[in-house]
């Protein structure tokens, strides 16, 4: 294996590819760069066994082969060296590489490359989606998923595509998170798929990076590849039944409040700082006034107090703050507040139309 | 205890005062901020035994009296707050401050002021310096101070104004830095201090901050208080006698090169990619050339030559690759390297004559 190429390309792209190799796996070879030039030109790969990522590279190909290099190494000592050129050779005696650029010679050990595992292809259908729009949903509602291992299925964002909407739900059994998005164009196929939150957290920093307008998704068994802009994506799907949202979501509601987002978004982060140690964040209603306040033992309370449309009976109920806060930061512009009672989970909602929906459970206060 | 304030200026002020506040002291009232009203106006005051911070702060001082409030809970609600006036005032029985600010209240727990210890005064003799000539002293030896508190004399830095020059030195015993600096005007008197490292990079922090033409030094038996645009920093002073550095410096080397301190600079910086886990980086001068490489087994290792105007028998030394960059950084523009052998300390100085000196131990290489 020999190639040479432009250190910046080569920098660039061991930057983009290096997000998918293990920090900790067992093998080492998993936190390795998988360096393929064939007389199809070159390629970068990295997997954590759960996401994989495969950029291409534009180079020279002076003799094909295929070596793994430790990743944080290799981008660092790339990052580091002088010269606009660079080029690396496999040494099969010493089984290391030699990395020459200006004036400089390193020489890496390499890492098993039979370790390595081989990287899923593209097989089957491909629906291709609006890269900002893939974006911006995933946004919306990546917070709300689980980060809890034992209940990996709350791990994931499920995902549908159907005819002219792409929405993608998430929960971590606090919260709710449906985000719908209408798309100008009706997609060429439909797909659904439970996709791990951190795969899709991913994939929007590299549809961003590369400036991807269009998005190409080939959902299989248990494994989903994405395309943007020459960066492909797998990862593993995630099992198991995904919560029924539809159920999740109540009916009807007995109040529902619109607010200017901004300002209550505000007023629940300050208030917060005194809802520590798990105090929840309060909420009264009375007639045209919404009270948050906070208190915490031994260090004080906060409250304020601001007007609202609210009529009839006065109400009280608690939240998480920071989940409260996360559901509001989401909506831009008005939000709309649905309750039914103390008990009972209240509904945020985008005033916008853009179908954004988040669902909360209360916290139940001891007056 | 009764004042009403600007709130970005609180802000400001309780940002500044807060990083001397302790962050893990036993006694609760060191991770406060005091706040005292009297009729001579409002002062903020921090401390954690070590260093001590004061400032000043306008506004208008409706009620006499002194309170500790926790400091980082303050900065956040005082970021926090809405509108831009603010009110503080004491509620003798809740045993908290009622802090007002637009639309909202916070009710914040005193700490306990018995336990806030007093700030000592400046007095005697105070000596004038110029703040950017201090500034660029402690800069340039700082990263040489020990941060080992088993010897807390080498946790100093040594800091002597005479006449028209300011000097410093520091040493963690591995490597001492001297940075002499001589000053436009002579000062109005001397003094001679061995101050905590950490007291003078808050002050560096200060003294920029306030933009402050002038730095006030007023050295006490042992205690140092420093003034800086409205701002005074107090510290302890170290105990103990400051290794004698002019005995450590050897009288002459044998070789002395004149070399670009950028590139050689660049090139230890890479090469010491290779020199992991306590692996030395290796310098070997030949006729014409310095070839710098490093050794890590099991990763790989790297070298680079590069010309310099050395004469006479090889001579190969090692150091530590962390501390040759330190020493090497401090330098602008052309670096001298002066050299005895392979076992004995090696020498850089600034080429452009402004008074750096950084000595630094070989470590022995097993060829």
């Amino acid at each position: 294996m020999k190639i040479t190429t432009a250190r910046d390309a080569l920098f660039a792209q061991l930057q983009t590819v290096t997000r998918a190799a293990s920090t900790r796996s067992a093998v080492q070879a998993l936190s390795g760069v998988q360096l393929l030039a064939s007389k199809d030109g070159i390629e970068l790969r990295a997997t954590d066994m759960e996401i994989g990522l495969r950029v291409p590279l534009e180079g020279e190909v002076v003799r094909e082969g295929s070596i793994v290099l430790p990743a944080r190494l290799a981008v660092d000592v790339i990052r580091a060296l002088p010269g606009k050129e660079v080029s690396l050779e496999l040494r099969p005696v010493e089984q290391d590489v030699e990395i020459l650029g200006g004036s400089a010679s390193f020489y890496i050990r390499t890492l098993r490359l039979e370790d390595f595992p081989p990287f899923p292809e593209v097989e089957g259908d491909v629906v291709e989606v609006p890269g900002d729009a893939f974006v911006q949903t995933v946004n919306k509602v990546a917070r709300s998923a689980s980060r809890d291992e034992t209940r990996p299925v709350l791990t994931g964002i499920l995902v549908s595509a159907t005819a002219d909407e792409l929405r993608m739900v998430a929960t971590d059994s606090y919260r709710l998170s449906v985000k719908e998005t209408k798309l100008s164009e009706p997609l060429a196929g439909a797909f659904e798929a439970n996709v791990p939150a951190r795969a899709l957290q991913e994939l929007t920093r590299i549809v961003q990076h590369e400036s991807a307008d269009i998005l190409s998704v080939s959902v299989r068994a248990n494994q989903v590849v994405f395309s943007a802009g020459g960066v492909v994506l797998s990862s593993r799907l995630i099992d198991g039944q995904f919560p029924n949202y539809r159920q999740l979501l109540p009916d009807t509601y007995e109040h529902e409040l619109r607010l200017e987002g901004g300002e209550v978004t505000e007023v629940v982060r300050r208030i917060s700082l005194l809802a520590q140690k798990n105090a929840p964040l309060r909420l009264a209603f009375t007639e045209g006034e919404l009270t948050v306040s906070a208190r915490t033992p031994d260090v004080g309370e906060a409250r304020e107090t601001i007007p609202v449309p609210f009529a009839g009976d006065p109400l009280e109920i608690g939240f998480n703050p920071e989940f409260l806060r996360d559901g509001l930061e989401a909506v831009d512009g008005d939000v709309i507040i649905k309750l039914i009672s103390p008990l009972r989970p209240g509904l945020l909602e985008a005033g916008d139309g853009s179908g954004f929906q988040y669902l909360l459970m209360p916290i139940r206060l001891n007056v």
